[in-house]
């Protein structure tokens, strides 16, 4: 923790007073010191993470004070910002935290990651590995609602509850639903059409043979392996791949920014139509964003994990 | 070996005698007896593979006898078949057998499997694993000709000579190369952008942490693991295809046959025009099959095997 004085409201830009900043498991990626998709942000330097704010100060045209932006300055109480690297949200329909949830990164990944890598077809089997997280939890309504068998994971009694709730069709207990292939095999009888990879390890080991021919494997994260890759060491896909002609892709949600603003109308349409449901799991303080951030890798979170300043 | 009558001419079919039959490693895998993404050939059956033959006895308006046909038809000295499962070949302008090799299967493989899948730009870095075979030493040369940097792996000095002729920018022999990702980095100072897979196993998991951002896998085969799959377990590949966005798709050429006279127009131009080349390991009499089949697996192999009958 840092304490400094609060910036000046830079010329032809703004001043923000942070409200809500996100932790997301691909943090975790960044401050490995390695350059992966992007560089690594470092020791020292403000973490990256997503945030809204208000408008303290502005010395552009198009903002006022008091308005609600949503941006990339992370983990900081104010932040002094270009107007072109702040996007204005509206308060008016939606709490402002679904700009960083539902409504922002999180949701834009489970709906791009989805509807375009996955593709699923009406009556086909999809299976969402922790389900019960921002992405995961998006990732299965929206497959649901395109008419697909939703098969999650999760690693609690109240996170399969809850990811019940949303209408997946069988929750598997990661803990305790061993082995991982015979209980897969039981939830998803006709086979899996699509898996959106958010865990990695013994659990997608399970999943491969399972997938059926022309199955697709969206990957979008591995939070099994971010602390310890060590462990990563399992059968090799590729023949599960070649035979079933399976197509398998990794994915960072930025590939589809310019389709962001169709991503957004569609997502908070179904929101409004109440067929997409959300859940937030709050952290108060930003002293509290470490302790959330590492809350994540424990399973701590349900829904989207957030930290309200 | 079963000897058997010579089946009568059909009605409305043909009577074929077999002059080439095809062995090649896809066949390991439909001899497990377990449904793969054909049917397995039972025991007593007769092995499928493609085959080229002259055409004895026709009971069909479009066929003559002396005409050369292809097929399905495998591993029998006379085959009575329908005339909707053979292809006219036109003996005039190549050897009748590049119709079970670089005009047939092998090459429509490598040319369907290069173009639609791995998409190579100019410039880009191509690999190809078994880069001596029918389908590697193919899809190398269409990168070429397509501007790419491309490096193979073959097993012998021999091999990495023919491989080098082809025009392949490097080479590496799997047996003495070690550790293969030290030599691949230096032959792919550029990082790997396209994988053309045949192989599998160690020599994969040193390709992935060299692919670059975007890179594109086409899973063609597995060649070392389709003998004992039991050691078929190594680095989960999972997080390079996840930090490197990487599509990773298995494939069976058959997906694309209603597009393979355009692929046998392109590869004939490229024949005609000097800029592919290809070659035959040819065994002699039909007896001799199962060695040819065995043989493909110990790297006995340059170019496409083929038996003469």
């Amino acid at each position: 923790m840092d304490e400094v004085a609060v910036p000046a409201c830079p010329a032809n830009g703004l001043l923000v007073r942070t409200l809500w900043v996100s932790v997301d498991p691909y943090l975790r990626g960044r401050i490995t010191g390695k350059r992966s998709y992007v560089d690594p942000i470092p020791v020292g330097a403000v973490m990256e993470s997503t945030a809204v704010g208000e408008v303290a100060a502005s010395l552009h045209n198009d903002f006022q004070p008091g308005e609600i932006v949503t941006g990339l300055w992370g983990w900081q109480d104010y932040v002094a910002i270009e107007a072109t690297r702040v996007r204005r949200v509206d308060s008016t329909e939606f709490p402002v935290s679904t700009a960083i949830g539902i409504l922002g990164m999180p949701g834009m990944t489970a709906y791009f990651g989805v509807t375009e890598l996955c593709a699923p077809k009406a009556g086909e089997t999809v299976l969402v590995s922790a389900a019960a997280g921002a992405v995961g939890s998006a990732a299965g309504q929206i497959a649901k609602i395109l008419g697909c068998r939703v098969v999650g994971t999760a690693g609690t009694a109240g996170k399969i509850e809850y990811v019940k709730s949303l209408g997946f069709d069988a929750v598997l207990n990661y803990h305790t639903d061993r082995p991982y292939a015979e209980t897969l095999a039981r939830m998803c009888p006709h086979g899996i059409d699509c898996y959106f990879e958010n865990v990695g390890g013994e659990l997608a080991d399970a999943v491969f043979p399972l997938m059926n021919t022309w199955g697709r494997v969206a990957v979008c994260g591995q939070i099994s392996q971010y602390n310890d890759r060590s462990r990563d060491i399992g059968p090799r896909p590729l023949t599960e791949i070649l035979v079933k002609q399976l197509r398998v892709e990794g994915f960072i949600v930025s590939r589809w920014a310019r389709r962001f603003p169709e991503g957004r109308r569609q997502m908070a349409l179904w929101l409004k139509e109440g067929r997409l449901q959300y859940r937030e799991t709050i952290y108060e303080g930003l002293e509290n964003a470490p302790r959330a951030f590492i809350g994540l890798f424990h399973g701590e979170n349900m829904g989207k994990a957030l930290v309200r300043l």
